[in-house]
């Protein structure tokens, strides 16, 4: 906790340094997906959230450590996994969820911006390989789940699975361009479950 | 052709002009590997490139409209697609070299650079956009090719075919951090091959 806001008598603990940090970090992410990373300033960020420049300068001190503490924000809220009794059901719901957030036009441009400063900044780029750990940690259970009822072979290595629904849809938004609509959401979910029910995602194979 | 070379009189046509882009492309490309695309600046190339800064400012204009000559010839240069007999074989031609670029230092950093730089500029995204159209286009016949053959169903969609192989591989430079291997894009190939099999890419299905 910032120990600036530790007093006692302050408001309940966590109470107004969680409230600080909603609104920096809703800001921040307005900032980023308006204008992408380049241009991410501390005091405006200051200004835009009513909160002290001090306390966001010496809370998060560059515009680095902002967007790492944005992507620490971003991981704690991803949903969690979905459940549907089948992988396909399942991949099909990790497929939307990523689709329906790269096509949004605010969190697509936010991703394109926190993605692009992690090209630009080694700090960054750690905090964007967590984000995506704790993501693929999370549904993980998917493909386990999967081989417990002899859906794929024994030995499916859940984050490759994951890769190959996700991959599809992140090039469509860095590389080509391509819509990331419904089609391909459910193209990316169909093509991961059907190669990991072949045993592709397994050295023991099928 | 640049009209200040093209004066009677001067080399064989297209001889210095095409020396001068080769030699200003080639740095712009080293500067954005080494320090992303942030810090390319005109003056710079010319100098490391021993090119007259005029000829660089009046040709290219801006460190975008660098990028975007550099995308150019990149798609130029882009090797044609393989030609191996099977769906397969083509695939996995075409994600070792996916793999094998993203994976290389100076290579995979020029990629993110410029995938980075396409997210805070629309002519550069253009650019980025044609560069893909063109890789995309000149692979597709590996997969009409196996329609021909009868490997995978009438209807099967290239485009959706190249980018499961290529997704999983750029998600791992852009997200995930992922070893970019063999494994990895031998398991690309396969992914998409035996999805296009089973009809996933065709709207006409199996």
């Amino acid at each position: 906790m910032d120990p600036e806001l530790a007093a006692p008598g302050s408001v309940r603990p966590g109470g107004r340094t969680a409230r600080v940090r909603a609104a920096v970090l809703q800001v921040a992410g307005d900032l980023l997906a308006e204008h992408g990373f380049a241009r991410l300033d501390l005091t405006e960020v200051a200004t835009r959230a009513e909160v002290g420049k001090t306390t966001v300068y010496r809370r998060w001190r560059t515009p680095t450590g902002l967007i790492a503490d944005l992507l620490v924000d971003m991981a704690e809220q991803s949903l969690p996994r979905a459940d549907t009794g089948s992988l396909l059901g399942d991949l099909t719901a990790n497929a939307r969820l990523v689709a329906k957030t790269l096509a949004d036009p605010r969190q697509g441009r936010l991703f394109r911006a926190v993605i692009a400063a992690a090209t630009c900044d080694e700090s960054t780029a750690s905090a964007l390989r967590r984000f995506y750990d704790v993501r693929l940690t999370e549904w993980s259970p998917c493909i386990t789940d999967a081989v417990d009822r002899g859906e794929v072979p024994a030995g499916t290595d859940p984050r490759a699975v994951l890769t190959a629904v996700s991959g599809p849809l992140y090039y469509r938004l860095l590389a080509s361009g391509d819509p990331i609509d419904d089609e391909a959401a459910r193209t990316a979910a169909e093509t991961a479950a059907n190669a990991a029910a072949a045993g592709v995602f397994g050295r023991t194979g099928a």
